[in-house]
Parts: C-alpha cells; sequence; structure tokens
C-alpha cells in the first residue's frame, strides 16, 4: 500500500495558499487564516469520510467511523510569523492522506487525525494539544498574550470556536500517536538520508546569566584593581563551551545565543554583562551535568574577575522519549519502505512531547532543505515527501499488528 | 615658597559654582556658564597682574607682564556634561595660585596661564589647545557637532569670542609647558600617595571586530555543522585578554568594552558578534605587539568557529612621552616638598599631549577619590589638592634653573 503522492503534494500546496506569503505562510494561531485552514482540514477529512470537528479550542479532531480503536496521526497547522508551508502542515496532510490510502485500500486501521491549536505559542506552546489530553491549562491560559499584547481568551472568542463541542483524547480508542515533521535542521540533508526515525524529544534548559562588576575609566584604571564584568563573561562563556564539548552525549547542544554589554563602550570597563545561555540533550543526567558545570564555571570566572555572579534557570523542559515500542515500528517501517534512515533526537519541541504522556507515541522527521525553518524559505523535496508519507502509512499500519 | 591654600581651595570652590550640578558641574565647551567660567579666569588673571584676554577659539591666556621668558601653566575649564569639579579646573586655578605666589615672591620666575578650550571633546578635542599651537584644524571644526547636532562652528559664533584677538603659543617664550589634573584612576589613592610625576600620555587604539556566521536553530543544528560567530567571539575575547596579560608592560591597560550579539536569542545560534576592543601603553612597540595578537587570535578563533571576520582601527593616538628633563623637574619638586610620589603614565588624553610637540612638557597628577572622574562624585581631599599645588609651584621655579 502507497500513499497518492499527487494528491498529498497537491493538498499539502492548497493548504500553503491559506495566509500565502511569497513562498511561505502567516497563519498564527487564531487569526482568520488559521481559522480558514482548520476549516479546509475539516472539510478535507469530512471529505475522507472520517467525522471532523473544529473544538472549543481550535482544534481539528476527526475519528474514523467503524472503529473502535484508532491510531492517532497529527500536529498543527498554525504557523509562526511569517513561517514556512511545512512547518506543522506536513504531519496534518500526511494525516489526511493516509486516513484516505487506508480507507481505500479496505481500511485495515482506523486512522484518527488531529491539526492542535497554537503549536508554535503565539499566545500558548502547545495549548491544543495540552487541551485535548485534558491538562488544566486555566490560569496559565488566562496570563497568555500574543506579541502584540493581546489576549488568548479574547483570540478564543473571537475566532468563534468558543461555541463548538469540546474533542478530547480517548486514551480506550487512541491506540498511538505519531507524528510526522520536518527536522529543522541540516543532518538529514548533510548524511543523504530521507527519514529520522525520533526517539526523542530532547530536553532544554535556558539559563539567564549576570555578572556584576564595577564600570571603570579604561585608560586611568589598572589592569589589577578594575571588576570587569566583561572580562568574566567572556572567559566563562569560553571555558563553558570549550567544557561542554567534553561533557556531553553525541546529540548534546549548546549556545549562548546572547551577551549584553553594560554600558557598552570602548573607553568603559563593562559594569554589568548579561548571558543567555540554553543547551539540550535527551538525558536528564547531561542536562544536570551541563548546569553543574555552569554553577561551577561562572563562580570560578566571576571570581577570578573580582565580579559577583547570578545564574537563574528561566526554562526547564524535561526530556520526552518517545515510546520505545513506537520507535522500533517507525524504523521497521523505514526498512520495510527501503527509505534510508537514521534515529535522531528531536531537537524542537512538538505536540508530541504532550501526547507521550497519556499514550504510545512516535515521530518521524523528513529532511530540511539547508535545515532551514520558521522562514518562508523553509522546504523540502518531494521525493522526501512523498517517502515519509509512505513509512507513515506503514508504521500506523505496523502500530495494530504489534498489539497496540 | 608656597601657595596660599586658602586662597586655592577657595578659588576652585568659586569656579566650582559656575555651572554647579549637585557636588559637580555642567560646563560643556561654548555654553554660557562655560564662558562665564573663562571671563572668571580672565578676571582672576587680571587681577594677578596678568595682561589675560579670551580669544577668539575661546582659550584664556594670561602673560606676566615684565618677563620675556615664562613658564605656561594650563588646562581646561569645560567640563564633559554633569563632570566634576576638578577636571580641568583644578591645572587652571593651580596656574591662577602659583602666578600670584610668585608675583608676591619677587617675581622671580615669568608665569603664564591658560585655560584651553573644549579640551573635552563636547565639539572637537583639544580644539583651542589645538589653535593655540598654531595647528590648522579648520576641516574637523567645520564638520564638529556636539551630541545634540550643533556644529562648533555655529557655537563659537554663539558664544561672543569670535571678535577677539588671537593667542598663539610663543615658542621663544614659553620655556616649559606644565599641566596638573586629578589621576582619573585609583592608583595614588590605592598606594597612598600625593602626586604623581607623569611620565608620558600612553597611546590608545581602539578597532571594531564583527564575526559573521549564519543563524541556526539551536536546538537542531548539530555542534559541527554551526557557524557560532558567539562561540568565536567568546573565545576570542578570553584568549585575548589571556594573551595581553603576558604580552604587555606594567602600563599596559586593554578593555573589551562592547559586545553586541545578534540576533541575540537564547535558542538561535548568534550570527554576528560586534566586539569594541581597546588597548594603551607607552610604549609603540606595545600597541603594535597587541594589535597583532588581535589580527592572529582573530582569525584563528573565527576560522575554528566556521566564521568570517573583519577588523578595523577605528582610533589611533600615538604615545606622547613627556620632556625627560621636566619629569626629573616634577620629580625633584615632589622630593625638595617632602610629597609622597610616584612616576607614571597617564591613560587619559590632556592638553599635555598637543602642547609636547611644541615646547618641553610635563604634567602632574593629584589623587582621584576612589578613582572617580566625568561624574558629580569625582573629588580630591584639600590636602593632596594643596601638596600637588606646591609640588607644581616648586617644578615651575625649577623650570629656569635647568635652563629652559
Amino acid at each position: 500500500m502507497q500513499v497518492n503522492a499527487t494528491r498529498l503534494l497537491s493538498d499539502l500546496r492548497e493548504l500553503a495558499t491559506i495566509g500565502k506569503v511569497g513562498t511561505g505562510v502567516h497563519r498564527p494561531s487564531f487569526t482568520p487564516d488559521d481559522i480558514a485552514a482548520r476549516q479546509w482540514v475539516r472539510d478535507r477529512l469530512t471529505a475522507a469520510g472520517l467525522s471532523a470537528v473544529i473544538d472549543n479550542a481550535g482544534n481539528v479532531y476527526g475519528q474514523s467511523p467503524g472503529h473502535r480503536k484508532a491510531v492517532l496521526i497529527g500536529s498543527h497547522t498554525d504557523t509562526v510569523p511569517n513561517g514556512g508551508w511545512l512547518d506543522g502542515s506536513l504531519g496534518v496532510v500526511y494525516g489526511i492522506e493516509i486516513a484516505r490510502a487506508i480507507a481505500e485500500n479496505g481500511g485495515l486501521v482506523g486512522i484518527d487525525v488531529a491539526s492542535f491549536q497554537d503549536e508554535e505559542g503565539n499566545y500558548l506552546a502547545e495549548y491544543g494539544c495540552r487541551i485535548f489530553c485534558g491538562e488544566d491549562v486555566t490560569s496559565e491560559a488566562q496570563q497568555a498574550r500574543n506579541q502584540q499584547g493581546e489576549s488568548l481568551l479574547d483570540a478564543v472568542k473571537n475566532s468563534g470556536v468558543l461555541a463548538n463541542p469540546s474533542a478530547r483524547l480517548d486514551r480506550n480508542r487512541t491506540l498511538a500517536y505519531l507524528e510526522a515533521h520536518i527536522e529543522q535542521g541540516p543532518r538529514l540533508e548533510a548524511e543523504g538520508l530521507q527519514v529520522g526515525v525520533v526517539t526523542g524529544i530532547v530536553g532544554m534548559r535556558t539559563y539567564r546569566i549576570v555578572i556584576k562588576g564595577q564600570a571603570n575609566h579604561a585608560g586611568t584604571t589598572p589592569m589589577a584593581m578594575r571588576h570587569d564584568a566583561g572580562g568574566a563573561a567572556l572567559t566563562f562563556g569560553a571555558r563553558l563551551l570549550e567544557a561542554y564539548r567534553g561533557a556531553g552525549s553525541p546529540d548534546s547542544v549548546w549556545n549562548i545565543g546572547n551577551a549584553v554589554f553594560m554600558p557598552g563602550a570602548a573607553n568603559v570597563v563593562p559594569s554589568e554583562v548579561m548571558l543567555a545561555l540554553q543547551f539540550r540533550d535527551p538525558s536528564t543526567e547531561v542536562l544536570d551535568r551541563f548546569e553543574a558545570l555552569a554553577h561551577s564555571l561562572l563562580a570560578e570566572c566571576a571570581s577570578a574577575y573580582a565580579c559577583e555572579h547570578e545564574i537563574a534557570r528561566q526554562l526547564l523542559i524535561p526530556p520526552t522519549p518517545m515510546t520505545p515500542e513506537i520507535v522500533d515500528i517507525v524504523e521497521q517501517a523505514a526498512v520495510d519502505a527501503a527509505v534510508p534512515h537514521t534515529r535522531m533526537p528531536s531537537g524542537a519541541g512538538h505536540d508530541a512531547m504532550i501526547m507521550a504522556k497519556y499514550v504510545p507515541t512516535g515521530m518521524l522527521f523528513v529532511p530540511s532543505i539547508g535545515g532551514r525553518s520558521h522562514h518562508v524559505s523553509e522546504n523540502t523535496n518531494d521525493a522526501d515527501i512523498v517517502a515519509g508519507a509512505n513509512v507513515m502509512l506503514r508504521a500506523a499500519l505496523g502500530v495494530p499488528r504489534r498489539g497496540y
């Protein structure tokens, strides 16, 4: 059994016309174009024979009739501002096409499909998926605002979905959750592979580090009498990057993404430096080790430059392993479809991060050209899109065979 | 012979009332308060028996009558915005008091006094002194504007000095130029000394360094595939600071005073970093060595992070040694006055930097409390102010004895 490649690509391109911006799309959650895209998904699912709704959180959810058990395939159709045409949409249209392909070939397996709302966090990341899974997001939702300061609750109300029925995850029905996504990184392309079998979503920690020294005239203050927050920050940054190189796993990534020097003049010794540090790894042990290194090197370097220091963890997302049996099923599907593939972690968050808490969950990646994403230039070769869909189809068929 | 301490301190405090801002003063060049201060200096010089003028560049210049040769003592009475009460004013009031003290004690030596205009570079640094020395500043003056965008030429015109006669350095008359100044650094205070015998004004070079990489998702881009401008910048900065520690002289100072990361987010690999580097030393050889180290380490670190780099020298001020014989005279004066002192370079620029090109020149420093300057909190103990004046008086008397 194969997907209909022409229909798959045609649907992806049609969806991309909603909110089109050059070669990309602009469909932040709850905007009219986002809701139009959700209506398009609902109509496509209805046309494929599923009973589909847009629920009161903005999620699209369709069930295959005539099945008491089903594999749920999903992702999201909202985008970042001026984003790409595949981030999220790929996984949703895979669901539509796989539901159609399986229904046309005897309907051996029930396929449900979801497009979750606000995965991108225009207001609140994975808002729709969390509600679908029954999580209580009330207090977060009350606070949530987009970058223009508009509130999530107003956006939900104004989008017109509030009177709709609610759709909730039925754990008795849902055998597994499968999500396909573009890699959003360069690895598959660089290695000449078509599919990444996602082993887990890495954990992530973000820190705001402040080093406080004293502003002084950079000409008249002898080196030994300075409290040079800049020197401390540069030395800490360089030593941390070096230390992480030897302390992580092959999947570890880390980044000092920002440094702000104050007052920021060539002739003034910096009084204060703020650094933004982030690292990710599939293992909590590695994340703990990286955090400990940041603490110890920061104390050492600040002290060497007679400075004070603060380090505050701003974000902690624990690693989410994919369900090992589902990882095996996706990998076997790639083998059976003769699609070149590799096991790899996801370096970014996805709805699967939420779903994995409640049902067996797996993901697959297709290559991103140039590793680009969250940008109108985001793209994937047609052949890779089709290959990924056929692996996902096989994986969906494989789930019930393995007893899920 | 001694200065009249009461009169000296009283004059300094009276001058500080013009443009008073809290414990400091606000007298940027060519403002009404700056001109009022210059009129006050001219009147004090006239009262002391000198023939004094405000010239058409805004310089105050007074000559001791009855002398064909004289020692010129000067500095400036303009200040940075919301500056201190001693930066510049100290050296000018020393001149007034020393002229008076020597005249009252038989007038053994002719003392001329100057307050040069715009030493602080409100429009054009050392503008007045350069004109006094006969330098052609025409094209620079035409371009010069203050931070509010007002032109220097308009400021000169509006200040009312344009119709005045011009005052020019007479190299046949001027035996030497002596300038006293607050240290603007913490060294004398820390060492418990009252006078710094300035050996020279350090050379300074300032650079704008740009490292160019590529913005990438900090979660999905493997470390080996990045072009991390941030990593290159941090490593370069740390290695440069370390290298300078072993490559300079005891008087070397260096500073990475600013770093700007773009786009500057924890989850994006920095695409570009700008660094501001400045270093100073009395020796051109050391400055050259520091520059070569910046070039070689930048190339090495940018390459290690697969980045491009640029380095542009924005400012080059060559070192200005003080005249060795005058340094000896100032030092001998401190010895004779039994004032604890040390030889030291000046880490900041002064009018003496210009004067030294034309006449034998020397400087002395008095301590800055807490090293503070260019701020209303700038201060010096009265006892140190008086001790510095007496050393300067002895130095002025010593110049003609040494045959200048």
